[in-house]
């Protein structure tokens, strides 16, 4: 039997590694488990300012409702794309997610290997050419031409192995493959229902 | 002269549809206009909890120091998923962000053409295999599968022209191109700087 403090010690980086490794066994006997459905309400303000509601989602084979009050996210334009600035632009949302999925990533997986991490932090920059967005030249994408991620990280690990966690995050992020990767998405209106 | 009617009429949909063409137009007269970085700084906090902190970007041709207060976006995972649920998940951030700018692109190209909106509402869903995060199966890809997005529009204007929108708002928006193509990512580990 496990005392209270080896216990304690299952938990590396905040990540109960434990839960971790059982997570990992659960969804190797059952991949139904893996399976999830995230969701997202979005209604527009005024002008560039909309405002996303997220809450319930499916997964781990059940409706997930443990979350009492939905997060609340504004999106805006700031004034020079003529906006009011309530909010970070859609795009620096694209931002935050790749930046939070990169990290999470990198400290579950340094987690389940043992590895100790004091602090993360992580700098991004994407480039966009707005003659997309307003149909000006069909040569220009809409979206980011390219996107910088640098990080910086304080760990009880050698540089070889923080190079490792780093490449192990790409491999391995949701949102690192949604963006460098094609997404099927289907839009539709649906004013019937 | 305009008159203060007339000048209040050339805002559509909360859009100064005169800023709009005066932008298409500089924008067409000087590209470099067009060019814009926006940027994220992320700072992990415990386990899934990490938080983003967006303010000042570059654009139209200068660096853009508008913003006095930096937004804060704080990401974590759900129970579920071995985080303290301190805010959305990032692949729910993606979410948050095509919702965005799927709205913005159509209020802004519906201003432009002249057509008033009362109300836009969307829902998306993402299907996500938690097997790719896990490393359990490398057939199965790491982010969404798929994405559905629906949307109900309130506005002046046929169920033809509203179906024209929902087209335009996808060959526009540039979180739509950034999930539905690739975008080149670089990551890197700069702990000397």
């Amino acid at each position: 039997m496990k005392t209270a403090t080896s216990r304690k010690e299952a938990v590396v980086n905040g990540v109960n590694v434990d839960e971790l490794f059982k997570t990992l066994d659960t969804v190797k006997k059952k991949t139904a488990v893996a399976k999830f459905v995230f969701r997202a309400d979005n209604a527009w303000v005024d002008g560039g300012h909309n405002r996303t509601s997220i809450r319930n989602f499916y997964g781990a084979g059940a409706e997930d409702t443990t979350r009492k009050t939905p997060f609340i996210l504004d999106a805006d334009e700031p004034k020079v794309l003529l906006g009011t600035d309530r909010g970070a632009n859609p795009v620096e949302y694209v931002l935050t997610a790749l930046a939070g999925c990169l990290t999470t990533s990198l400290v579950y997986h340094a987690a389940a290997r043992g590895i100790a991490i004091d602090e993360v932090e992580s700098h991004l920059e994407g480039d966009l050419d707005l003659r997309g967005f307003l149909g000006i030249s069909e040569e220009v994408r809409n979206g980011y031409e390219n996107i910088r991620v640098s990080f910086k990280i304080k760990a009880d690990a050698s540089e070889g192995q923080l190079r490792e966690l780093v490449q192990l995050a790409q491999q391995r992020s949701p949102v690192f493959d949604i963006v460098s990767h094609p997404v099927p998405v289907s839009v539709e209106l649906k004013n019937d229902s």
